[in-house]
């Protein structure tokens, strides 16, 4: 079967065979294969979509062009997936609290890229922090410590890592059956049994509306519970920068701030609810109250944070971050963002201010840019809150007069203020269970 | 603008500017823009179109990344064009016919590829004829001759050259605004002031219906319009050869039996229909009738012939041929093809018919393969025709018997016969006038 003739089916509208994806999948794994004719049967998938059952295979014979991993941890290997969003450090908290429960927490996770920040970034803020290790140790880790987190490996879905380069500049990116795929087929590989996802909605993440996340998270639900894996996702709420801080130093901080019991809030909310995801899922409690419960007991007796400190000094960090954030790297200057205005904070575009991150350097835009661990910001207000004109809204911390200029107008510009007050949405805004059904928590 | 943002306009479906539009073009002449997302554009283009404006725009644009002619040939130079058929060599007729009426034909043809030929190798199956002449020898013949005949010049519209290579791998081959763009955009860039189009509709054609094919004639016919050109499209049934003989030697013998008045039929039917709507829009008859009686005269009288030795003479070719045509190039062998069985002619796979000619050796699946002028066949059963089992239906000349066993295969897998008898459509099947407007003839 040549791929020409997989471009003009599926050009068509057709529904492609379970011999044309596997062939699909092996010529995105061929060096050989033109990428002009995967450029154009992503277009065409793009336009014409995929159905369940084409997306299931994609993403297991995508899965199936690299290693399969099948770890072995001494209990369900858990995995939790976040689609992308601004100031979410979820993982760093819910890692250790799950592991701290008895779960054992094997995650691989990204970089940032553009407006969204990447665990592996963050965490390799932490002197000495290891993030690529050999499979036996990082499975050693998961199984002794409960919770490990790694970067990629290469040979996980080599066809994905192609398609996936090949989509940001082809406009493929937004397709919701390639979209879903990709996350999963590596999910897949990866060998984790049971895998939480976190479908991030609003004008910070990919997905935009409430309709389109849960189509997402329906359609990775339904390719995990195809491939015999545990599933649930939630849809949260990205339509504002989930903690605090923005910037990868900043939000380690924060997360331990929140291990501490100092801080509360929506991070801790939405990390509570995915860890009591994980857990269920695990078979480690019975109703997500009762998990919730467990995860608020090891944050209060202190437990979480000890894991945390062991898992980074089981990949080589300096766990005395945890007992003091001083020794995590600072950037030389601060710089209060005023506010222009008086109003109520209606609205935040979250990808500018993500992008305000990234212009400071504490993000990529093209993916061997070099990123500033240091740099980075904290807000003061969330939507809904009441600014004054001239109080200070945000606190940039960073490395260069310049770059902060641009991202002080970048923050500035991603808020709108109006006269009257509005009350936010819930964090969690939906949950798709195994069977693909929504629910509420 | 970056090309990236025009595929997402046109993936979503909008309408391109006419910056946009002229930024695609210009993209697709630069060496330096990656293939895949000229491929990714071409499929957002093929499934969500190009309405007649931004086809029109994209033409010129794509006309003026090369060469822009404005040949001076001493009268309306008026050109045709096929979209390509089987047995379809109506240029070698009316060419000279139209010429020996005081036309000035200028006609920039293609070689062959895939299933259908082209009429450049025809003539270079002409001992000693030059199709590659500088541009002011070719402008001389057509003034003092009154008809010239040369391959297309790679300066002419080197955007379309790419994409239309692109085409061909990406499975958008099948879009109207890029077949319509294409084929006008070289038509735009020769000078012609008038183009006559001939639309192949059918079994054999790239437009397999009749609707599809009036969409694509009047694609053109407004592309030529809004450029200020004199037009005027005939769709015309392929789905059987037109001429009797396939192959590029055997059919310009045919054109020379039909040009010396001892071959009738519908080559000469189709033939005389088109050079009518040339000596019409050329402004050297009034009428389409007026036009196909001096057609006529012409054919009688011998001028035609005439036409056509002296435009052989003036290109270095041998134009004894026209006396006598056992000049021409012959296969070794020949074998005769037998039917099967008993019924009426219903039907003719025309595609595979032409692929029967190219099996022998007379086309090309890739552009470099090489041709043998000799080569091709002759049917004797025509739709509508009664075919009695074991009789001859079709003959090859052939210089291969391994070749010949193919090609005999594919012929006798072309035909369909039925127990009922069947009423061909007529061979000119509609007109589309300068405005668009559907016309009898």
């Amino acid at each position: 079967m040549a791929l020409i003739d997989i471009i003009n089916h599926k050009k068509l509208g057709l529904a492609l065979s379970a011999g044309e994806i596997s062939e699909f999948a092996a010529a995105a794994k061929d060096p050989g294969t033109p990428d002009y004719q995967l450029a154009a049967l992503l277009m065409a998938i793009r336009l014409k979509g995929m159905d369940a059952r084409e997306t299931a295979e994609l993403t297991l014979a995508m899965a199936h062009t690299g290693d399969m991993l099948t770890p072995s941890v001494g209990g369900v290997a858990v995995d939790k997936h976040s689609t992308g969003g601004v100031g979410d450090t979820t993982t760093l908290i819910l890692a250790p609290l799950v592991a701290a429960c008895g779960g054992k927490v094997l995650k691989m996770s990204g970089r940032g890229l553009g407006h969204t920040g990447g665990t592996v970034d963050k965490l390799e803020s932490i002197p000495g922090f290891q993030t690529e290790l050999p499979e036996e140790e990082f499975l050693r880790i998961t199984r002794e410590v409960g919770c490990c987190v790694v970067g990629q490996t290469g040979e996980l879905a080599p066809a994905d890592k192609r398609l996936y380069a090949l989509r940001d500049v082809t406009g493929t990116v937004d397709s919701i059956p390639l979209i879903a795929s990709s996350i999963m087929s590596k999910k897949l590989a990866g060998g984790a049994q049971a895998i939480v996802l976190d479908v991030k909605c609003g004008s910070g993440a990919l997905m935009k509306t409430r309709e389109d996340s849960l189509l997402l998270a329906r359609a990775m639900v339904d390719i995990g519970r195809r491939n015999g894996r545990r599933m649930s996702a939630l849809i949260t709420r990205m339509d504002e920068p989930l903690g605090s801080r923005v910037g990868n130093a900043l939000e380690v901080r924060e997360a331990i701030e929140v291990l501490s019991g100092r801080v509360k809030g929506p991070l801790l909310q939405v990390a509570l609810a995915l860890g009591s995801q994980m857990l269920l899922l695990s078979g480690l409690s019975d109703t997500a109250e009762q998990a919730e419960e467990m995860l608020v007991v090891a944050l209060e007796s202190g437990q979480g944070l000890s894991k945390l400190a062991e898992m980074i000094t089981a990949q080589g960090g300096d766990a005395r971050v945890c007992r003091d954030t001083g020794r995590l790297p600072r950037a030389r200057h601060e710089r209060p963002v005023l506010a222009r205005d008086s109003g109520w904070l209606r609205a935040m575009d979250t990808e500018l201010a993500g992008e305000a991150a990234r212009l400071l350097g504490a993000g990529r835009k093209r993916k061997d840019d070099v990123i500033d661990p240091a740099v980075g910001y904290m807000t003061f207000r969330r939507l809904g809150d009441r600014v004054e004109a001239g109080e200070e809204v945000a606190r940039l911390f960073h490395n260069d007069e310049k770059l902060a200029e641009q991202a002080e107008e970048a923050l500035l510009n991603a808020l709108t203020l109006s006269s009257g007050q509005i009350i936010p949405a819930p964090w969690v805004l939906a949950r798709i269970d195994q069977d693909g059904k929504e629910s509420s928590l």
